[in-house]
């Protein structure tokens, strides 16, 4: 797959979080992301514009425990290409997934980025880390939902850096989850 | 005061957080917190409108971190009541000021709700940690700066709780904070 010329690559972190800043329990239990809640004046998306909303995704990046928890999920990153990060390459059994190890900066500008336009990085803590502190990543989507769980791996775990952001988008969803979409400000400290 | 009838007390903990959860950076700089972000559809309060609003306020909590850090920034809480919960009370030089000792339940039901409508708990995490545990809270407003900090006083510590919330009120400013409103639902655990 080639870049269209017209629109630039793209690196997104995507993960939906507890209010309290988790992305996932100590234990991976998922039940807390199905919220119950109902938000009267909240968008409901139909299938159709969820399907085209994952179709636009050319790639995931991932750390290795997330990569182990999505296979323990049932897989729902389809065929659509997978790059695990991990110290430990292994073969995967998917022709879509592959591994890397070592430098991120040049793996991401010259290569992932010159192939994939829309790549989403979805976990975890130290991987959003390591590609906020190399000014690696364009886009945060942070997806909230309705609960406190009290404890577990965070979204953000102390970055130690400050990094301004600025407010593109927000919604509100009708099961009480909200989704604000930052851009990353290519800038080194309060601007 | 007395409390009106037809209204019942609320305790809402609200406080500006970073989108990687910090309430306040470690050192107690508070510059992270003028954004200088530019939202084109939020919304912009006049002055009326956010005097008319902190004049709601009956009564504010905080914990003694808060209120010395509140004392260096020059008081922002005029004449309305303070409680400031410490387990070393001393003299203020303030009517305003109470210093509340001990036990937190009988204190803020039979005490605080029956004199205040509208309290506030400003901070810090231990206090908030407290409130949720004991379920001595009603709401939550979480008012997001776009900014990573990176590290400081977290606004949720580790509650070591599971608390479903309800999705009230979502709005965007055109600063680029977005404030969200959250019913803390009277349950333990997952509904």
């Amino acid at each position: 797959m080639s870049r269209p010329d017209k629109f630039p690559s793209k690196v997104t972190i995507h993960m939906v979080s507890s209010l309290d800043g988790y992305a996932a329990s100590r234990d991976n239990n998922v039940e807390w992301m199905n919220t119950k809640d109902r938000y009267e004046q909240g968008i409901i998306l139909t299938a159709e514009e969820i399907n085209a909303y994952l179709a636009s995704i050319d790639c995931y990046i991932m750390g290795a425990k997330t990569y182990e928890h999505a296979l323990e999920l049932g897989w729902p990153y389809g065929d659509t290409p997978v790059q695990v990060v991990t110290r430990q390459p292994r073969s995967s059994g998917k022709d879509s997934v592959s591994f890397h190890s070592g430098d991120l900066t040049e793996w991401v500008n010259q290569v992932l980025k010159t192939r994939y336009r829309n790549i989403w990085l979805v976990g975890g803590p130290d991987l959003v880390r390591q590609f906020i502190r190399l000014n690696l990543a364009d886009e945060i989507i942070y997806t909230i939902v309705p609960v406190l769980i009290g404890g577990g791996y965070p979204f953000f775990d102390a970055i130690a850096k400050v990094q301004p952001l600025h407010l593109k988008d927000q919604r509100a969803y009708a099961n009480g989850m909200v989704e604000l979409t930052y851009e990353i400000l290519k800038t080194d400290g309060l601007p």
